[in-house]
């Protein structure tokens, strides 16, 4: 298969873990040695270090999961992922270097569904047995307005 | 092709027949004894039977488009659907599981365009003659207020 | 490749032109001689002639990116181009006539992410040395209020 179609069978994925669960199997998309990180847009043109989240290995994004799921007690919204077609930069047999568009909405129960959030996925992809596992995601929001992103992954 | 690309083909025509017309192509998607189902997440994970909108053969699905027709004289809106990539569960030669997310926006004429519903396609496509034809779509709404989709097919 | 993929990886780097930049490659998706009209759906159902944006050749499209370089300083938003799937209605080796479904988010720094617009592209590509060019791109917006589109590529 060629690297659209392995990048975009991870991504439909990558998506239904977080969004519909199970989200343990989210670290799953990343290699062990994975650079993970959530920016913003205005940090990220200004070439600011400091991102929202931040990990270099798929043992910290374990963390976040636990996190995430005594955070959600508090808090009952539903989220849902939409990625676009990934622009694929780079690519051979091994890998790819590819950004993607997404935004994220959130989903109250009886209330109304509004967009959370949305930006860009700046990734490294390694192909390992068919498919495609993220060695680097850089998710740069469009939007200043992220604090509570805190506890979803992007 | 594979499973993706016929998925990817199918699902790009079904949402133009909705939003776009002919509105009466739109059970030609399904096969003649398919079962369609739209509920809500709360039901669904609670294992509900009770849908907002059931039928178990195309002929349904046509009584559908038929009653639609009739309430779009008192609905002059427009809906935008937009599907992620499919997550594909299972494949082989002769078809495929797999669940898509999705997002309708509704678009009045003057006024705001706003997000109408979102959800997931849980989805078994059989592959006959080259196209993918739903035997099988539970469409799994993430909010609880979804009592004018009544009309729209999802 | 076939046609969905060569369509899908130019529209990723189309929306990513727009969005991301650098904004001068937007006009480069399209042949010399490219077609290109901004339209309502009400317009387009009526088949009268007049867009919003109208040009018959590529110079006229890269006209447009230095007036909207320029508008740019006036206009401190981010906007989010996401695509559908492309319905693919002809093609051979050649080329293909598809259209895809759109929205387009606006993002103000530290305000509320909207949807700016929707519609549909209704596009005729010509499949050159493996990328798909665009001959001939209808935007049909499914709104009628869609004046401050005159900056904003669609």
């Amino acid at each position: 298969m060629d690297a659209l179609n392995l990048i975009s069978r991870s991504q439909g994925f990558y998506v239904r873990a977080i969004d519909d669960g199970p989200i343990e199997e989210w670290p799953e998309f990343f290699t062990d040695d994975a650079f993970y990180k959530v920016t913003t847009a205005d940090n990220h043109s200004r070439g600011l270090p400091a991102g929202v989240i931040w990990a270099n290995n798929k043992a910290m994004l374990k963390d976040r999961v636990s996190a995430l799921k005594d955070a959600n007690i508090y808090e009952p919204h539903a989220y849902r992922h939409m990625l676009g077609q990934p622009a694929i930069l780079e690519e051979d047999r091994t890998g790819a270097t590819s950004e993607t568009s997404f935004l994220v909405l959130r989903v109250t129960g009886n209330g109304p569904t509004d967009v959370f959030a949305s930006g860009r996925y700046l990734d490294e992809y390694v192909f390992i047995d068919g498919k495609a596992l993220l060695k680097k995601r850089i998710v740069v929001c469009d939007s200043s307005r992220i604090d509570t992103l805190l506890v979803l992954p992007l």
